[in-house]
C-alpha cells in the first residue's frame, strides 16, 4: 500500500513544482507557490487519483484536475489564516504576516481562479458535471467556515451543529476529491455518489481526529502544541460533548476553567483534560471516530471496480484516521 | 437608443432582485445581496446583452450570465473595499465597515463561486470557451488590482505602465462582457475578437474620464467629491502626465503640493488644478478618451451582424465616455 502512496504523493509533488499560477505582479503570484511550496500531506489530490486509480492505472492523466483541488484547499488556508489571525502555518510565517493582508486577500482570489483553471483540464465530457460539483464543494466549504467563526461567539453550540460545521468546513471537499478521481475514471453515478460518502464520512472522522489529538496526542510526533485548542476554548467535539454530558458540577468546573483569565495554560490543559477523563471522552470520541471510518469502508464497498484496487483507498483511509499527527 | 438600454436594465434589475445567492448561514449570503442591491449602472450585463443583441432580440435568454458578470464585478468591489479601507461604497456602508472584514473575504470568496455557477447557465457548447475566457479575464482583474497597490508605494510610475493597469483592473472585464454577448449570440471567432478589443478601448477611456471628471467633474452632478483623487495623492492619468510633462520648478512646486501635510483639501486641489490647467491636461486627456474610443468604434464596426443593432453598442460607450458622473 505504501509503497503506492509514496508514489503518487511524489509524482504530485513534482506535478506542484513545476506548476506556475503566472508571472505578473510577482507579489500576486509568488505567495501562491509559497503556500503550495510548504507541504502537508497532499491528501485531496492523493484522494482523487486513488479514486481514478480503481478504474485506470495511468492516474498521471488527470494530474491537473487532482492538483485543481490542492490549489482550491490552499487558497482556503491562505484566507482563513488572515480570519483566524494566524501567525504560523506549517512553521512558517502565513502569508499574510510575510507579506501583508492585502496581498493575501488578492492572491487568495487569484488563486480560486486558478484551481478554476487547472480543474478545468479534464475531457470535455465530464466538464459541465465537474465544474457544477465543484461549486457546490466550494460553496460548502464557505459556509462551513463561517459556521465555525459564528460558533465563536456563541454560548454554546450542539453536537448536531458542530458534526454539520465540520462536515462543510472539511469532509465535503474530501469527499469532492474521492468522487472527482471516479468521476474521470468513468464511474457511474451510483458508484459516485458512494465515493463521495465515503470520503465526506472520513472526513468527518479525520477532523474528529484532529479534535481528539489536540489532547491526546503524543507531543513528540503531534506537529502542533497539544492542547492549543482547550487554551484557546476552542468549541471541538469534546468540549461541546463534555458540556453535554457533565453533571452540574463539573460543568461549572468546566465553565469555570474556561473563563479563568489568571490560571496558566499547563494547568488549564491539565485540568480540562482530567475533566474530559472522568467524562470518558477518549473512548467516546475514538467509537465515534470508528462509526465514520465503518460507514466510509461500507460506502467504499458499494463502488463498482477493482476490490484490489478499492483497497488502496480503504487502506488510506484508515491510516488517516488512526494517524498519530 | 435610451428606450432600449433603459428596458434591458429594468430586466436586469429584475433579475438580480429574484436572485438568491444562497440561504444559510446568513452572515455570508446576506452582504451579497447587500452589495448588488446597491445599484449602480449595471454596464457590464448591459454590454454583454447588448453584445448578443445584435444577433438576437431575445436577449432575455441568457441572462444569468450577464448578470454573473455583475456579481463577478461586485465581488472585486467587496474585496478592493477592504484593501483600500473604503468606508463607503455609493453613499452606503461596505461590506467590512457594515459587518466586519473576516465575513466581507469570506463573503466575497462565496460570490466569486456563485459567480462562476451563473455563468455556467450557458449552452454547453459554449461553456468551455466561456469559461475560459472568464478566468483570463479574472486573473487579469486582480493583476490590475495588485498594480494599483503596487502603484501607490512607487515613486514614479510610467504613463505605458499605468495604461496597462488601467486596462487590466477595469477594461478587460468590459472587453469579456461584450464579447461573452456576441459569443452566445453566435458571432463567429473575428466578430469576438473585435467585440472585445471595442469593450476594452471603451474601457480605457471610461477609466481616464473617471480620472477626468475626479478633476473636471461638476461638484452638483458627479457623485463622489471633486478633487478625491488629488487630496490623496493618487496617482491618476493628469497625476501621472503632469509630472512627465511639466517643466523642472512647476514639477517642484507639484511634488511640494504632495507632500505638504499642512495645506487643506480646498487649496491643495486648487492649487493641483491650477498646474494642471496651465499644462493643458484637460484637453489632452479628453483627446485621448477620444482615441480609445475611436478605437472602440472602428473595432465595433468590423463586427459581422446588424448594424442598426449594433449603433445602440455606439451610442451606448459613447454615453459612457461622455459621462458627467
Amino acid at each position: 500500500m505504501l509503497v503506492t502512496v509514496q508514489r503518487i504523493t511524489k509524482d504530485i509533488n513534482k506535478e506542484i513544482a513545476k506548476t506556475v499560477y503566472g508571472k505578473e505582479p510577482i507579489e500576486l503570484y509568488e505567495p501562491i507557490s509559497y503556500i503550495m511550496d510548504l507541504g502537508g500531506k497532499r491528501m485531496r489530490p492523493l484522494l482523487t487519483l486513488l479514486g481514478y486509480y480503481i478504474f485506470d492505472e495511468e492516474y498521471i492523466k488527470i494530474m491537473k484536475p487532482a492538483v485543481a483541488v490542492e490549489v482550491f484547499h490552499n487558497f482556503t488556508l491562505m484566507h482563513d489564516d488572515i480570519m483566524d489571525k494566524a501567525a504560523l502555518r506549517r512553521n512558517k510565517a502565513t502569508v499574510h504576516e510575510k507579506w501583508n493582508t492585502n496581498i493575501a486577500i488578492l492572491s487568495g482570489d487569484v488563486m480560486l481562479v486558478n484551481a478554476y483553471k487547472q480543474l478545468m483540464q479534464v475531457d470535455e465530457k465530464y466538464l459541465k458535471q465537474v465544474l457544477n460539483l465543484f461549486n457546490e464543494t466550494a460553496a460548502g466549504v464557505c459556509e462551513g467556515q463561517q459556521l465555525d467563526m459564528n460558533f465563536e461567539a456563541l454560548p454554546s453550540v450542539s453536537i448536531e451543529a458542530y458534526i454539520n460545521m465540520i462536515r462543510l468546513k472539511t469532509a465535503v471537499l474530501l469527499g469532492f476529491s474521492l468522487e472527482l478521481g471516479g468521476l474521470l475514471g468513468g464511474a457511474d453515478k451510483k458508484s459516485c455518489d458512494y465515493l463521495r460518502t465515503a470520503g465526506t464520512s472520513a472526513g468527518i472522522g479525520f477532523q474528529l481526529k484532529d479534535d481528539l489529538l489536540d489532547v491526546y496526542g503524543d507531543a513528540a510526533t503531534f506537529g502542533k502544541q497539544v492542547g492549543g485548542d482547550i487554551i484557546a476554548n476552542k468549541k471541538t467535539y469534546l468540549l461541546i460533548r463534555a458540556l453535554e454530558k457533565a453533571d452540574d458540577k463539573t460543568k461549572k468546573q468546566l465553565e469555570n476553567l474556561l473563563n479563568d483569565a489568571t490560571i496558566s495554560d499547563t494547568d488549564k490543559v491539565k485540568k480540562v483534560t482530567a475533566i474530559y477523563d472522568q467524562l470518558n471522552l477518549k473512548e467516546e470520541t475514538e467509537l465515534l471516530i470508528k462509526e465514520y471510518f465503518d460507514k466510509a469502508i461500507d460506502s467504499l464497498g458499494k463502488v463498482k471496480g477493482s476490490i484490489f484496487r478499492k483497497h488502496y483507498i480503504r487502506d488510506y483511509l484508515l491510516a488517516l484516521i488512526e494517524r498519530e499527527q
